[in-house]
Formats: C-alpha cells, sequence, structure tokens
C-alpha cells in the first residue's frame, strides 16, 4: 500500500508540476493563469456566435452599405456591456463601386454575360438584389474595349513565358484568366505589364465547382452563375486607402490625385461565373492550352485568339466612402501602455458569413469571456485592444489606416497583433512571426479538437502525418510542433506587421469545411451552418485558441518571445536563398547550353510553333560573407539568450519590464525604413507579400525577389541591408541579455 | 597548304575509320554493309507504305472477315513477288464475337446506352456497318446482370483499398471503370475478385477525349460516341488461344473445355463511350471521388453506389475461327539455321490504320528493300524470317500458337525477335533484351530524323533533356545512350521472349501524332494520313531502324550481344528490389505506428465514413547473399568478357560461329522450365507482364511481385530461383569466354 501511495502521490506530482509550467509565468502564476483560462473555456457558448452571424449577416455589409454600419454599431454597443472602452474609429477611403458592367462576345455567336447570381429558396440572403454589390473587381479601370480575347492560365509571370514560347502575344487583347494560382489582383498587374488591354478572371469548375463537389444549393461548391468578387488593387506595392499611402484616410488627410494612385489597376478587370466563361473560352482557336492549364468544363480549352472579338464595358463611382472599425480596449493594471492587439475584419462582399463574420463572432465571444473574467476578479497586467475592422475586402484599408493614423503610439505599445479571419471546421493553422512558435505551441497543446477530444496539436500533427508522402513521412514523425508559415499578404496584419514591425500572428481553423461560395452572395449563414461549422464547435475553438494568446500575452511575467527560433527559421531561409542562388546558376548554364545545343528545337513538334528560350545572362556569385558572419553573431546571443530565458521569471520585477520591453520592440529592430526596393511601405526585412505573387509570402524579400528577377546587383545589395537588420536584432538580444546577466 | 592538306587528310581518316566500325563486324565487312545500308535507305520509298495501307485498311479486317484473309493473301504474294519462301500458317482459334449487346440505367431516369459510333462523312470508311465488330471486350463472359453501380477509378487494387478504407464493397454489383491506369483486363479480373457481378469501361474524355484536343473528325482525339474495344483475357496467365495453352492450335491439336480455360473472363464486361457513360454516372451517389479519380465530364464525380439499378446483357458467339499469319523467308547463305526473326501484326479491331497496319507497310517495305538487295548481290549471312502476324488483338494469338508450334525449332534458331505495332510521327521508342542496348544505339545514330535532320538518338536525346524537370536533368546531360525499357506486354513478343526465351526487341515512333481514335472505327487512313503520319515519313524512318536490325544481326561476324550491360541493367533491379523490401519495412513500420497511435481516425473527417488502414505484418529481412553473390560472379565473367569482345572479329570463323551459337543462346538461360509462381507459362525470370499491371512489366517478377504482395516465402524462394538463374547465364558467358580465349 504504502508503494502504490508513492506512485499516485508521484504521478500527482508530475500532473501538478506539468499544470504549473507555462513560458514566461512564474510556476505560481502558471497555475493562476490556467485556472483562469479554465473559466474562460465555461463561459464560451456558442449560442452566441450563432446569434450574432444571424444579424452581422443578415444583410449585404461591404463598406458604404446601411449594415456595415449597423454592424460597427451593434458590435460596438456588445464591447460596451462587457465592460471594454470603445469607439467606432471611422476613415474616408476611395472605394470605386460599380455603374456600368457589360461583357459581349460579338461576331457570328454572339453572347451578352449575364453577370447575375440567382436567388435560391434555399439560401435566405440570397434574394436581397438591392442592397448587394454586384459582381465586379474593385479598383479596376474604367474602361471600354474591343478586342480579340487570349486565355493566359492563371495569369502569372511564367505563364506568360509558356505563351511567348507559343508565340502567342497579348498586346492589344483582352485575356481570360482563372482564378487561383496567385492572388486575384496579379492578373491584371501582369496582364498590363504585357500590353493586354483587358482582362477578365473566371472560376473554373476544376478549382471550386462541380469538379470538387456537388454545387449550391445541393452541395457546398460554386454554382454555374456564382462569382468570386475581389479587389486587383496592386497591394503588393502598399495597402489600404491608395490616396493616402503612408498616412491615416482622416477627413482632412493629405490625399493624392487618383491618377497619382500608382496601386489602382491601369486596365479594365472583372470576374465572372464559369457560365458566362463557357462562350468565351469555346470562342477560341489557336494552340491547344498545355496540359496544366486545362480546367474542369467540357470543352478542349485553346489558348486563342479569339476569331470574334470581345467587348468589355466597365465604369465605377468613384466618390469616398466612410469606413468603421471599433477598437475597444480593456487596460492593464500594471502595464497600460503594453496593448495586445487582436482584430478581425467585419465587412463582406455581400452578406459574408464565413468570410468574415465566423472569425469576428469567435472574437466577439473571447472578448465577452474575458469581459466576465474581469468582472469575477481577473486582473490583466497588460491592455487588450480589441478591434473589428472595416474594408479589408477592398484592401486591408481599416486595419491599414488605422496602423498608420497611430503609428507613432502602436510603435511604443504594441506587444503583439493577433489576427484571425474565416474559420471552419477542421484544422488549426498558424502563421506569423516566428519568436512566437514555442508560445503558439503551447497553446495548441492544451486546447482540445472539439471532435475527437485531443489536442488541436495532436489532430494537426495526425493531419500532417496521414497526409505526407510516404518517402518524406520518416523525418516528421515524432515532432508535434507546429512550424509556424511566414505571413505575406492576405489579411489584416500587413500594417502591423510589415509596415510597423509588430510581432504578428494569424490563426484559424479549417479544412473539413471547404466550399465554393468564397466572395459570392452565396456566403451566407445559411451555407455556412451547413458546410461551414455546424453548431459553431470550431468557432469556439478559435475563440480558446486565441483568448489563450490574448490573456497568457497580457499577464506573462516574461514576455514569451522566442529569438533563438526565430534565428533558426531566417537561418534556413538564408541556407534556401544560397541553394536558390547556385540552382539557378546550374540550371542556367545547362538551359543555355541547351539552347546552343539546338536541344528544343530538336525536341519540339515541327508543325507547332514553339520557340526556344532565350539565352540568359550567367548567374554570379554573390558574397554572402557578411549575411553569413552577422548570423553566426545571431546564433551565439541567441543560444545565450534562450537558455538563460527560463531564469527570467526570477528576475526582480523592474528588470523584467526593462526586458520585457526589449523583446516586444526586438521586432521593430527588423524594419528598414527605406523600406524593400520599389516598395518603401513595405518595410520588414524578413516577410514580405511577394511582388508577383500576391498572397504568397516571400521570406528575406529583398533578396529573394532580386534573385528571382536576376537583379544581381541588387541582390548583394540586399544581402547588406539584411547583414545590417541582422547585426540590429542582435545587438537587441545582446541588451536583453545584459538585463538579464545583471541581475542586481 | 601543306598544313591544311594534312588536316584534311585526317578529316578523312577520321570520316573513314569511324565509317568502319560497326559492332559484330570486320572492319571490311562493316564498310560493306555500310554501303548495302546506304542502298536500302535509297530503296525505300513512302508511297508503297501509302498505297498498302490504303489496301489494308479498306475494311474492317478482324480475326474472322474476309479483309483478315484476303489481307494475309495480299501480303504473301507482295512476300513473293519480293523473292521470300512465303507460305499463310493457319490456326483455329476461340475468338468470340457479340450476339447481343445492351446496357441500361433503370429506375425513374432510365437511358439505354447507344454502343454505336457515328458514321462521318469525312471518315470513308466509318460507315461500313455491316462489316464492322461492333464495340465489346472480346472474352468477356456471357451474363445477364442487374445490380447497382459502383465507379472504381481505373480498377486497380490500389482503387479497391480506396474504396475498402471508404466503406465501399462492390460484392454483386456492377462496377464502371474508367480506361488507363492499367492493361483494361486488369479491370474485370480484380472487380470479379472482389465480387463484383459485371463490369464497364468507359473512355473518359480526360484521357483521349476533348480535354486532350479537339475530337474527331475537327480534330485528332475521340468524339463522344467513340469506343475502345479490346480484349479482356487474362493474359497475364498466358496469351494465345484459351483453348491449347502452349502447344499450337492446329486442327487437331488437343482443347481444353471452354469451362477450364482460366484466362476468360469471369464476368461480362462491356466498353462504352463517354456520351454512354455520362447517364451511369450521374447516377451515382455517395462519397465525392478523391479527386485523383475524376475526370473530364462536367459533374462532380461519386463513387456510388446508385439508386437505381444497373441491367447489363452480353451474350457472344463461341465459335472456333481460322486465323492467318504469313511466314516469308530469305535463306541465310552461311547459316540457314540461324534466323532474325521479324513480326508485326495485320489484324485490326476494325480498320486499324495506325493499329497496326502503320507498322505492317513499314515492315513490307523493309522487306521489299532486303529483296532488291539481294537480287542486287547482298548475300545473307543468317536466315530472315518475316512474319505478318494474325489474332494479335484478341490476344497475340497468331504469334503464340506460332511459336508455342514452332517452340523446338525456335529454340535452337532463333537469335532475335524483332517487333513493331503502331507509328506515327515523333520520337524513337525502345524496348528489349537489356543484350541489344549498344548495338540498337548504334543503329538509332546511324538514322536520320525526317523532320530536324539529326540522328533518332539526338533527337531522343534532345526531347529526353527538354522533357526533363530541371532537378534531374543535371545527371542526364552528355548521356545520349538510349537506356531500352523492360517488355512486359503489349505486342507480339510474348511468345518468343517470354516463353521461349529468345532475345527481342520492339521499336516504333511516336509522340507527335496522337490521338482518341485506339481501337475505334476512327483508326482510319483517313485519320492516319491526317493525324498520324502525314507523307508516311515516320514509316520509312521505321523501316531504316529496323531493317538495319534485321540486315546487321544476320551478317555480323560476332553477334553484337553485350552481356556486361545486361549485368549492369538486371544489378540496378536487384538494388531497386532490396530498396523496395527497405522501404515497404520502412513504411510498414511506420503506418502500423500510426494505427496504433489511431493517426488515421484523428486525421480523417469524423462526418464521413473513412476507415483507417489495417494493421500488416511486419516485414522480415530476407537472404540477398546468394543472389549478390552471383551477380558478382556475373560482373567479373562478363566484364571479363566484354573486354575482349572486340577481339573476337579476329577469330578463325569456325571458333566465331560455336561463339555465336552461344550467344544467341544465351538469354535461352534465362528461362525457368517451371514458370513463374502461379503463371508457368511465362518462364523468363528477368521479364513478365504485371500480374495487377498487364501492360506493365515486372523485372525480376518472381521476386517483385512476391514482395509487393507480401508474400516472403515466396519471395525468398524466388531470390534462390533467379540465383540460380543467373548462375546459368554467367555459365554460358564463361563458355563465350573459353571459346574466345582457346583462339586456335
Amino acid at each position: 500500500m504504502k508503494c502504490l501511495n508513492l506512485f499516485i502521490l508521484s504521478l500527482l506530482l508530475i500532473a501538478s508540476s506539468h499544470a504549473q509550467k507555462l513560458m514566461g509565468f512564474t510556476d505560481t502564476n502558471a497555475t493562476k493563469q490556467i485556472d483562469w483560462e479554465k473559466q474562460f473555456d465555461a463561459q464560451l457558448n456558442a449560442h452566441n456566435l450563432d446569434t450574432w452571424m444571424q444579424f452581422l449577416t443578415s444583410h449585404p455589409h461591404h463598406v458604404g452599405s446601411p449594415q456595415d454600419k449597423a454592424n460597427a454599431e451593434y458590435m460596438a454597443n456588445l464591447f460596451k456591456q462587457w465592460g471594454y472602452q470603445t469607439e467606432i474609429v471611422s476613415y474616408d477611403v476611395l472605394f470605386p463601386t460599380p455603374l456600368t458592367r457589360s461583357l459581349e462576345l460579338l461576331g457570328s455567336n454572339p453572347y451578352k454575360a449575364k453577370l447575375e447570381e440567382a436567388t435560391l429558396k434555399e439560401d435566405r440572403t440570397s434574394g436581397q438584389k438591392s442592397e448587394q454589390l454586384p459582381s465586379y473587381n474593385a479598383y479596376s479601370a474604367d474602361g471600354d474595349v474591343t478586342a480579340q480575347l487570349i486565355f493566359v492560365n492563371r495569369g502569372t509571370p511564367a505563364d506568360y513565358e509558356e505563351l511567348d514560347r507559343m508565340g502567342i502575344d497579348v498586346k492589344g487583347k483582352i485575356v481570360i484568366a482563372k482564378y487561383g494560382g496567385s492572388w486575384r489582383g496579379i492578373k491584371p498587374k501582369v496582364a498590363a505589364e504585357h500590353g493586354a488591354v483587358g482582362c477578365i478572371i473566371y472560376s473554373d469548375p476544376a478549382d471550386d465547382g462541380y469538379v470538387q463537389g456537388d454545387v449550391y444549393p445541393e452541395g457546398a461548391y460554386r454554382p454555374k452563375d456564382g462569382v468570386q468578387r475581389g479587389s486587383v488593387m496592386d497591394m503588393p506595392v502598399y495597402p489600404g486607402d491608395p490616396l493616402t499611402p503612408g498616412v491615416g484616410a482622416t477627413k482632412d488627410a493629405k490625399r493624392l490625385d487618383r491618377s497619382e494612385a500608382v496601386t489602382i489597376m491601369k486596365i479594365p478587370v472583372l470576374p465572372i461565373s464559369y457560365e458566362d466563361a463557357l462562350p468565351l473560352l469555346q470562342s477560341l482557336h489557336g494552340p491547344v492550352a498545355p496540359s496544366s492549364w486545362r480546367g474542369g468544363l467540357p470543352i478542349t480549352y485553346h489558348v486563342g485568339p479569339s476569331t470574334d472579338n470581345v467587348h468589355l464595358k466597365l465604369k465605377f463611382n468613384w466618390d469616398l466612402k466612410p469606413l468603421y472599425n471599433v477598437i475597444a480596449k480593456l487596460s492593464g493594471i500594471e502595464f497600460p501602455d503594453e496593448w495586445i492587439i487582436r482584430g478581425n475584419h467585419h465587412d463582406g462582399w455581400v452578406n459574408g458569413a464565413e468570410d468574415p463574420i465566423s472569425g469576428m463572432v469567435a472574437e466577439l465571444e473571447e472578448a465577452r469571456a474575458i469581459g466576465e473574467l474581469v468582472k469575477k476578479g481577473y486582473k490583466l497586467k497588460r491592455t487588450l485592444v480589441y478591434c473589428a475592422w472595416d474594408g479589408e475586402e477592398p484592401s486591408l484599408l481599416g486595419s491599414t489606416e488605422w496602423s498608420e493614423d497611430h503609428q507613432e503610439e502602436l510603435r511604443k505599445k504594441a506587444v503583439l497583433y493577433l489576427n484571425t479571419d474565416s474559420n471552419s471546421r477542421g484544422f488549426i493553422g498558424a502563421s506569423g512571426s516566428h519568436t512566437l512558435e514555442p508560445f503558439f505551441n503551447e497553446i495548441a497543446d492544451a486546447v482540445i479538437d472539439p471532435q475527437t477530444g485531443v489536442s488541436i496539436q495532436e489532430r494537426k500533427y495526425a493531419s500532417t502525418l496521414v497526409n505526407a508522402d510516404k518517402a518524406s513521412r520518416t523525418k516528421l514523425i515524432g515532432n508535434k510542433n507546429i512550424k509556424l508559415g511566414a505571413l505575406g499578404a492576405g489579411s489584416d496584419w500587413s500594417g502591423f506587421l510589415q509596415h510597423l514591425g509588430i510581432a504578428s500572428l494569424n490563426l484559424g481553423f479549417g479544412g473539413e469545411g471547404d466550399g465554393g461560395e468564397y466572395h459570392s452572395i452565396y456566403d451566407s449563414y445559411d451555407h455556412y451552418i451547413r458546410f461551414g461549422d455546424p453548431g459553431f464547435q470550431y468557432g469556439v475553438a478559435l475563440s480558446k485558441t486565441a483568448g489563450r494568446v490574448m490573456m497568457r500575452m497580457a499577464n506573462a511575467d516574461v514576455l514569451p518571445f522566442d529569438v533563438n527560433i526565430f534565428y533558426k527559421t531566417v537561418n534556413d531561409y538564408v541556407t534556401e536563398l544560397k541553394t536558390l542562388l547556385d540552382n539557378t546558376r546550374t540550371q542556367t548554364d545547362e538551359e543555355n547550353n541547351m539552347i546552343r545545343d539546338s536541344l528544343f528545337d530538336l525536341a519540339k513538334d515541327p508543325t507547332k510553333t514553339y520557340h526556344a528560350p532565350k539565352i540568359k545572362d550567367a548567374v554570379p556569385f554573390l558574397n554572402f560573407s557578411d549575411l553569413e558572419n552577422e548570423m553566426m553573431q545571431m546564433k551565439n546571443r541567441t543560444e545565450e539568450f534562450q537558455k538563460q530565458y527560463g531564469d527570467a521569471t526570477r528576475l526582480p520585477v523592474e528588470k523584467q519590464n526593462e526586458m520585457n520591453q526589449i523583446l516586444y520592440q526586438i521586432e521593430r529592430s527588423l524594419i528598414n525604413e527605406n523600406g524593400l526596393p520599389r516598395r518603401a511601405w513595405y518595410k520588414h526585412e524578413i516577410y514580405a507579400p511577394g511582388y508577383y505573387t500576391g498572397y504568397g509570402v516571400k521570406t528575406l524579400p529583398g533578396i529573394r525577389e532580386a534573385i528571382e528577377q536576376r537583379n544581381w546587383k541588387e541582390a548583394q545589395d540586399n544581402i547588406e541591408i539584411v547583414s545590417k537588420t541582422i547585426d540590429q536584432y542582435t545587438l537587441q538580444v545582446q541588451k536583453a541579455m545584459g538585463v538579464m546577466i545583471n541581475k542586481s
């Protein structure tokens, strides 16, 4: 019996010792924190998410709509009820809406595009015709063009290289591109660079229509007349209001003339359904499209040109419209000037249930529950700032204008920006500043997946392993750490992370609730509760996950950043770049030799036009030594720091505070005030959206994009710039180390 | 000037020394041979190919048709005119033809399949309705079944594993499978093994219809009503007449009762068009098909089952039919009993222009030209045997029965079997016994590609390099050697290579003349001259290539086999098998652990049925040492032999003859008279068609398939069997070496 008692005792000790550990917390504070988190979980109620989604999606709620404003007021009211100091912050932004939309195929088989999504009896809001924004691409140019049509696949630079080889020139033509493969704004941008006069973007059924599953309302996928709206602003140059780059779009802000705004698209652009695309694609002649270009329509995809012309006419209302951000604060007691910021946008393209209200209602419930805890005595050390952004869809308008408007304050106070957006049933997805990876994983280990009862980390691990190919599985086994993805573009973190250097994290569940309603009138409450997250279980799981991020970051004794993990990840990026340069050199050399040996000409079908690629300039060796030396310093300092980090909770409080200040400001040292080449608004030297990918991130973008664009001088210059950035970072780590060692 | 003269002289010397080298020839004989080959090329006339194709494809010419017999007589006549001793050799074979074909979807949306290909005014033979074999699968069982339908993708064993995981059982059901992914006969075989009562096979437009290109007659691809006929006999067990395995189907051969013939399919099978498949596929409910299963029809592909039943009724005429092989000999002067055999089939499913007449007319022109050379004084050392096989389409009937009928003579006399079949514009493709690789490459370097003017080897190299992915390109650069593929099933070599152990080679051009006419009424002269090989340039190129194989093999002083290349390739196969076993062990171990950790259950969508795989038995280590020791011996002996081979042309003639006898018999040492497990007809220990892939070859099949089927005992037994086979081979090499060293 004694033996068994000892065994039970030791189990209890293990359990309790486990319970008392939280990154950045003393054991005592960890125990308290975990207790509050249990109460937090108990507060969360899926019914609230359902109720709020019904209200917030009851009418179209795009920028400038009555429901958009009503939603802001509704949420501000809730935040106030829950004890938050709340304000609605408004900006006046350029947000074009359509006046004229017309697309016709001329000639002997004429077709006039419907450009209209059907009302469905199974979808209660689909008939709100007078309130809906019609299908269009925001920030398209006005235009009236008539020209032959050419199919350009996804419309990426690589697709135009392929067109070149087929001897096809889009100059003076209208192009038609499939959605997907890049952010939509890249398609007209690259088309215009190649001389096209207009751009049509359509949703191919292979991507989110009947090829993927039964179409709405029978199933979740895009019906034949469903259209993806969306912005085509040149966001990789700068997001936010095109007329006020770098400053808040306040009433009296100094504004550019519209003609000076470089982010407005140069040619007219229109998104269409696959029903409308079919006659256009059928009108194309010329070469059969390469196999990877073909979609799911029951036709032979040809590249074109069409024999008959296409006529595209678009005209927009370019008035300024007001937007309404909700900003709700719960002040910290010890460090009111250290802000943990949380955001989700509230504007939708139409009724926007999944995008964005599914994430918004999870944020609201999380804020409500924390408000309840505070009423029960939970004490926040730092300030929580809950935001509901307006105008994300057009171009991250609300978050960008607010972060520009408050940049001085944010540079001083912001500890973290935590973003969410669409959320649905499935697996946790997480991207963000790599310093946050161990902190995030600790939370992912603590939150339970509602469908399986294991942690969301465990379930993600299961999914990663089961879906890995057999060859790469071996090295994944046993490693449950969720690697944070790097952040490119796609939601409201850009102003915080890439412009101001605030450590950021983006979270969301998904993978089991996919559908084809994205940016159409069918992204509705009725669709969401059938296919998105029936019962809002994953809404609650998101509240649990994001709520823990907020509460732990707010109350940690020592802020839970890991600079050594950051080092390791950046070091992987440096290795990637060296490999990229080496591979580019080998491949250039090989391909040039193949061109000289006429192998491309010999391999091609002589009955078809197919030009050999052109000889490329040889790839030089670049001098990485400064960067490598800085990386070595960074390695040593960050290892040293992180070894000692565990003891930092035992530092005197003033020392802790001093160190915390350094820690949360450390992401700021990654900012280069001159910004990236040709897009000074993007100042973060580690993360940026790709200039030619949009959503897709480019890490170490100054160097990486210069190599990809074969600009060797710029690549070398940027190696030096990044070296200095790394040096700045290491100095901050050293400074934090100094605080820690000099304990007294 | 002197200097220049010397330079020119040395160029001439290089040119002439180059010209005088041919593998297995003395320099003098090589010069003569190359001169004859020039005269051979000059003889070849594309117009002849065109004329003969017009006659041979003028009416449907399947086994039992009037045109089939007329074609045999027409060709026999030609061979006789050209100086060949010619006979028509007939066999009586079981070849079922359809009496009743009916396929209906029952229920509320009934559909009766048309099972009929349309007459096209652009295709002159498409309207020969009364003479055409209707669309069907030969050797399907008679049957009248009514059952629910299930979609099984390609119908391979892996597809049924996936169905199992989805909780779908085909027992008592009719399955519908896409053509492709395996030989068609595998689909009903595996379906029957899983308890299905019927099998429908359709041509998905993603594979050879509108997804690939414009459909016939506008383009080359399969129109909506086009059907692929074809045999579903279980050829991986044995090909040829099902009633006379192992012996020729002569008039008085001892025949099995039809009920004893294991190669006849157990369930009714019917091929259909995609027009007929569409309503059937639309009737399916149940899970959405996995993404790799989906085809090009404009529907959501579901797995099923269907709510409504499908009714399939098939009845065949099981009479014996006569077939007509043409066998034409040109006797060798020095070694009349050493035979170089050349074959192409002449029967088609309907008008069969590309398949098989495109290859047949190239063979005819080659035979004619050689006949002309002989009339001009060209002396053949060895005998040429030109064959035109009947009944290849049903199941390699003509070639198999003839090789079985003449097996004793062939074992003694056959030096080589050279096969061709369909031929079209593009790149040379070559597969065969690996001993022939250097010999074949010497020829590929000598034949000029008609479109580009470089050698067919150079053009193949260009294509390989241009189509390689960038990562694997590096190791291909500079290596122009065309690696011979290993031979599985697919045309008339099986009797020679896999049953009798006669070194074999299969040649054909292709890759630029593809279409969707395969085994339909649209494989016609009209289709071929537009899309196959306009102008018959590649027919002539095939005559040049195959003609050189025949003439060099006939007249070589020392037969041009390379046993060391054979060793190297087999050694690669052994390494592959060891890696396969190791990978199977690692993957089994990993997967079993994943099952025990419930990872499959955690990763799946709980709202869908998806069973975790079952725990598999652990993979043992096998003893490869005997095989490895034999391979080491083989390495040493073959290296030694091949080092000396160059000097063998200087051996006394009797020694050469003695060595040649050993060399051409050496492939016979790879025959194991007991045959492969469960299919004793296949006796070659290195090459066999896959039991579950059909066309797809399995090298070292006894070991490889045992590992794949997880039969460890059988794998170990077969390692020992192959070790003995390798030992036999090495002994023959040693014997040849003995002849060579002991020169006097």
